[in-house]
């Protein structure tokens, strides 16, 4: 049996020798170890693929208990269940909708929620309960509230803001630290806010890109996890940008939960560190 | 022979007519042609290589009353004249200096004229004149009257700012515009204004990336000509980043001028429309 | 309403003149126009999108008169009809339903013939005929035979393989000259033949990519149309990438067809012009 | 004090554990680790970057005890001595020049040795000696055997083929096992053998590339460390590609000696491993 090992430590000396030898004394055999050390904050961070037949919770307690105030966490390789939020466009929806179907992304998709209907069918095609979730006439705090009751009918590990063109409130991603991931299209923190694909025509850019986050408090400030580019040209107008923007945000998409879904990733303040 | 004309005007019906039509008459053949229509602006952008025996001063002439109020530009090939401007960094210099020496980009460096002396011994190994203006106790008007008398004795066409750290004044930018070209060490408009290499890493992004662009009296906000990108991890210092955009930064620089030389540019209000 | 013309001529003085001069009379105005001479071979490729109210075929009619042996193509902008030919894998063809679905590719998919039954599902999901036909127990030639058999149904312009693992007779592709574009799981001319994800591994190489090409009787040396690539490392197994190569394919074959489907590609020996 | 140290073992278990152990008893600590297990073949790879004052090589000798037949490796981070061979283009030289001039590169350029004159002046603008071993009148065996008598005066860890344009004998290669790093002008293994551009340009491919790999017996064969590729149409000739290629050429070069020259390359069979 395979698992992963994710630990987030103050550097000392001996951290290495300490987790190996747990390790070793339950007969586990280190397939894949990447480690870094921010040297400047004194920070060690370690992952670790084991292969043994450990019960791997026992492992676990035992490296608690040598190491102490170390964040560790431990990844039985499982799919990942996420609920996806969505708005009106359907490329990146589409494309984890198939990848969930063909089992190409380590995920299970519990259910999509969007504020507006034209999503449903393309869901339910995929057997796929949808949750429409409208914003007339009501308040951001309200529809926000409605998603955290919808929310609760679903075990979910991460929420997946899939072209979701909502600003979440403090409140709501405080409920959901480190769980959310977005993708934004542009690549951040060029043209942060509204209308990314106008600002790039409006600038005259050669390149375009997609970012994608974890969201935080600060818009767009969020931990990058992963982001991609593509060039354009002076003969492409607002609106082929956005069109061709589609396919680099879908793949960002799907790399940066690639990522995160197979346990590559440690939030690190506003940064990732990412153990590829 | 060969020559290129570059031809902008406001659109209208029949000017592809009437600009083959006068190259027909002169007995032009049309090797490559290239034309953009700005549709909402109704702006008309042509770039015609010929080839053929004629005077090319008289088939401009002929297109001058032809066309009436276009910008009508005729170029020779001839290598472009130039005087590069520096700090203290030299891969870029260097890379300019190899292939002026080498003939890989249709240029003539005429000199080198820095606010530092460490770049000496470098352009006169080459053979070129550098001129060493420095920034001490005296005012940035100061510096750049001493520029400008310097500049006087070279009949230049471009001024290429390659890495001078130094932001010019209105006054200078308006003397020579749309003849300046600035090598700007982030993928603008991300991180504009000082250490973009720092704000990079602290912002956490996943790819760096430099600009080439027409300097204008907007800090970085020039016609964009050139951009290209990298991708960094984590374990890439600040310092690690500034190593490894400098790789980009000469490439980027190095293309951009291959496209202003080769008379593949039209500035057009803060962007650029290329013909490659 | 705007149209294309495609015009492919043995080069001569005069032909922009004489075609624009048809343009003009008709009233139509050039909005984009790319030209290309392939000085060597003496050949004239010229690609015009015109707007105005003219009677294309009219004009189309006109230009053969005055251009006599060119080759001239009019398009009117209209979606390519296509049939799709797959084997097992899933993913260029779930990237091609959503792209008709959602109408972000100028096609209509009229459907989709698979030489196993697990791709019907995902067909029929779309609404579209999924034409199911096995290999088991009949020669290539009869395969191919009920493969033409069922084709008469269709009305196409395109036949897309988009992973279709079969290799077709020489006398299939001459029945579709220019008419078949095939993704290839490789670089090309890199691992030609089977298995090149497989034969990547064994090279150790640091890059693999996909190639779209018009499909010929010489096996994997058609026309190329488009081609990517992604970095890899040694981490990867020959597994992993043929995982990553997924993306990589889905993406290169969209955007080939893309080209294609837009009239901006032009057959010419075993090479492609490509006007973007 | 850092050092580096690369271990390449038959894998088993509690190998990180027996070598951390040996690291904290020495009082090292651990500030970057990479590991790499092959598990198709069990070999076990590990590259260590450590900090503190304990002798390197006693550290070294007690690793060789604890793991008996592994493959251990102390590199100081000191600058690797080399020679760079070279026939008549400049651009990879000039880079390395460059590069070692102004410590961009962890390199000790000791010479330059050519089969033509026509670099010397370059190579001697930046005070190296260059060796003239011209091939006229003698045989190849002739030829190396003068080369390797020229080597003789160096002391160096690397041999660097910048655009070296001869086939080195068995022989020759065998003496430097490991040792010879050369620039390949295109994405091996498409392209083997001479004239990749115009292979490249008759073929018809999108994209052209570059690859620096170890030299073995087999012509471009050898183990790649390095690659990258550039997007090219339609309209560029063979010329124009081979020019393009020149600056893919030398960063796929650099970036090929840094990996090697930080000790972050391990060649294993006709691969590497690379530790980034």
């Amino acid at each position: 049996m395979n698992f992963t090992i994710k630990i987030n430590c103050k550097d000392e000396k001996g951290l290495v020798y300490r987790i190996s030898e747990i390790l070793l004394e339950n007969g586990l055999n280190i397939i894949k170890n990447d480690e870094f050390v921010d040297n400047e904050k004194a920070l060690f961070f370690m992952r670790t693929k084991v292969a043994g037949i450990a019960e791997p919770e026992k492992v676990i307690d035992q490296l608690k208990k040598q190491l102490g105030e170390c964040s560790i966490e431990l990844s039985q390789n499982k799919p990942k269940n996420v609920v996806i939020l969505v708005t009106k466009e359907h490329h990146c929806l589409a494309d984890l909708l198939i990848r969930n179907q063909f089992n190409d992304l380590n995920v299970n998709i519990l259910a999509v929620l969007g504020n507006y209907e034209n999503l449903r069918e393309l869901t339910e095609k995929f057997n796929l309960p949808f949750i429409y979730i409208p914003t007339e006439n009501i308040t951001r705090e309200e529809h926000e509230k409605e998603i955290k009751t919808a929310l609760q009918a679903f075990d979910f590990d991460y929420l997946v803001l899939a072209k979701f063109m909502r600003i979440l409130s403090p409140d709501f991603v405080k409920d959901f630290q480190g769980k959310i991931i977005n993708i934004h299209h542009s690549f951040l923190p060029a043209f942060i806010g509204a209308n990314p694909y106008k600002q790039a025509f409006e600038r005259g850019v050669k390149i375009i890109g997609a970012t994608a986050h974890f969201v935080t408090n600060d818009l767009d400030e969020g931990p990058i996890i992963y982001q991609d580019v593509i060039k354009v040209s002076h003969s492409k107008t607002a609106k082929d940008l956005a069109k061709m923007g589609k396919d680099v945000e879908r793949i960002v998409l799907a790399n940066a939960l690639k990522l995160v879904f197979e346990d590559k990733v440690f939030i690190y303040g506003n940064k990732t560190i990412i153990f590829e």
